[in-house]
């Protein structure tokens, strides 16, 4: 594998290969010192053409984790906005040579274009509508810790289906993985068609007393301004998980930021059932196994079963 | 101490601690070699909720000589933007399991929230117009380098007193280390009660020729059209330190940026009696200092009187 | 030599010095593990008053594989923004003791300015429309890997030369070398007097055929706003070049971001006599040498004619 654009390339196989993997870096992200000497002198570039915190900030983590160099791009202040086209763009980092380049692009496939474009290996850091795939990988990860195996679990993804990459990335990931979902929302945030994927289709809240597992979507503002919902209030109304909805043995996730008060009331967010911490630190563990697996997974480390010898040895022990 | 929140939780032996601190690592910032494995591994993340270059820049080095991972976060561009709160924005980034959290944000007391939020090491950059610890040790650390010792100083803190984070910490810093503080500016920019820190008031600089040092404070444009004085002119006419009120004998400092021909004049900003650059550099040999007390200072080298070795070892007698 | 403030101070002698280094350092930048020991713990402070992508991420990247600590400073959100003149804000910076300042500005001449305000080898990376020598350099790099050598090569520089500092670095860089310089452009575009730089002057493609070397200038859309040139269209028509203009044996320059379509057809972008990717990729090796050969290069080790034992040695033979 060179590439991580999509959910929907991986096998089952596949993702327990990043997960197991992940597991392995767990134990160096739990160190004082988390620095292993394993990409050392290669190249990551953070390629944002949008707004992130958490995704770019946990891609910068991993990596410099890894000893790898970060370079970060925003769209702003750059030649991007100098008007030039974005594979320009890419085929000019492409002569840095470096060993990945991580997109975030508000058109679905951006992604998929330049790892046509490049031979560093590209990571899908959302691209519009369509995929996020590490946000999978990190979901699945959290849920595999707590439930110890996805199949038959019944996952509710509850609120904004419809412009969600992440609830389209999550329904192919939990699936994969054995698991039945359901997505939730409102008809007008709810794409047509999208059983096509597998998944069930609910309306209201009403069955979700049966999920094991309640992923929460963030509401945007603009989407009441674009008349897809009557007001915040209703929407809180009809889909908030609260306190009365959420039951002790359910676990709650959101892929954060969260809207505290629309999509989760306080209450919850603080309560024990919500493992949003959790999805965080699982981020930067998913993506050290991500660049770990595109970039040094093909040499004969990559083999063994225990990735901590030699290749993820401590500093003290160089490689 | 877990944190540096508040320059007034510190005794005059903690600050002197401090101080003893940056001495030590004087002598690796004056190095060809700037760079010591001393917090290698560790996470510092950077918050920073207002525009700042000095100070982050500053905590940014310090991170770095010390070997630790730097990652910056600005509140534009951000989650923050999109409208996560503090504190979410905090539990997010405690996942990172960072050793530091640095905060500088608009409003006072937040860096106290922030550590109610965390486990790790909060340090306090600017609070509102409540405090800026590091900003009041790395002065005093200047002018124990130039007096030998601040007992008995009489400083005066000249400006706008009202607005400044940097005048409270300081009146408590330079008080706690025995020196006598007058602070002097219109009566519009002075706060009612200040006396109760135990500081003198002056509305005119008449007696400023009896101060060993004088502290310039940066007046914003933005004071003037919120009618706090009623002109630029007026305020530097009245104000301003010059060649005419400069004796040779006395320090002048300033926390920098300077507006050159409002608070100071051209000549005495670049005089012999001004430290301005030496209090620059002491912002980084201070910020080692406090990071390396609150995250490697309460282990045996800490104990040891000269912490050169072994944990301040160069990179090239690795630890 | 302390410091790169214009391509005119530098003699033949001294241009293929960096160019010759450069070439030591192509095989660094070809390895997989790209990182060099050679200014570990050395500061490297990049202050851009301009928006940049290549020239800053280029510098970042050499520094960082040279060990450097990097800190990138932004005009916007920093105190420069709060008005601080440039000299306070260099005299601050020299405080941190940086090894090199690498400054972008709007002004002619401001980099020679900076060198005058810092004991820092200052680095021009583009002073208003006056000079970017390091351009120059690798733009003399990347044809002398080409031709060998450019005595006698004929280049033909088309578009905004009026405005252009790389023009202006690069008429007089090409010259040094022994080429002969033609520019070429609409006569609203061609500064009065630029003959007496020693190159000759075309206001028509007519002739271009005889070149060896096409080296196109990017033009800026706001050129048409101020009436330079009647329309992106008609400039388009008379200076483009395109497939029928571009002979195989010609070589294609251009120093980014391209506005495809305007000065270059998207067919010559991506034509084998394009050299614009070699030109980024050497950008990269020209700053590690230009850095090497000013904060380095004095030392013994610069005397030895291979620069690869022992200053530049892997990581894994430490130094």
């Amino acid at each position: 594998m060179s590439n991580l654009l999509s959910i929907a390339d991986l096998s089952r196989k596949e993702i327990e290969r990043f997960l197991d993997r992940a597991e392995s870096f767990a134990e160096v992200s739990g160190r004082e010192i988390k620095k292993v000497p394993t990409l050392r002198g290669r190249r990551v570039l953070n390629l944002f053409y949008e707004a992130s915190t958490r995704t770019r900030s946990s891609f910068e983590l991993a990596a410099k984790t890894l000893s790898a160099e970060v370079i970060n791009f925003a769209a702003s202040g750059s030649s991007v906005e100098k008007g030039e086209s974005l594979k320009d763009t890419v085929q000019t980092m492409s002569a840095y040579d470096p060993a990945a380049i991580v997109i975030r692009h508000p058109h679905a496939g951006a992604a998929a274009l330049v790892a046509g474009w490049t031979s560093a290996a590209v990571i899908n850091a959302g691209d519009g509508k369509r995929e996020h795939p590490t946000q999978a990988l990190l979901d699945v990860y959290t849920l595999r810790r707590r439930l110890g195996a996805l199949d038959g679990a019944k996952i509710w993804i509850v609120g904004d289906v419809m412009h969600s990459r992440v609830a389209r990335s999550n329904i192919i990931a939990f699936q994969a993985m054995g698991a039945e979902v359901t997505v939730c929302g409102p008809p007008t945030l709810i794409p047509r068609g999208v059983e096509a994927l597998g998944c069930s289709v609910a309306y209201s809240l009403d069955g979700v007393s049966d999920a094991d597992v309640i992923y929460s979507l963030r509401m945007q503002n603009e989407r009441m301004t674009e008349s897809y919902i009557p007001s915040l209030r209703e929407y809180a109304r009809c889909f908030q998980i609260d306190g009365r909805r959420l039951t002790p043995r359910q676990i709650l996730m959101h892929p954060g930021p969260v809207n505290r008060g629309v999509e989760l009331s306080a209450e919850v967010i603080d309560s024990p059932q919500a493992v949003i911490t959790e999805q965080v630190k699982a981020g930067v563990v998913v993506r050290m196994a991500v660049l770990y697996e595109l970039l040094a997974g093909s040499g004969p480390s990559a083999i063994t079963p225990d990735p901590s010898q030699p290749s993820v040895a401590s500093e003290r022990q160089p490689a």
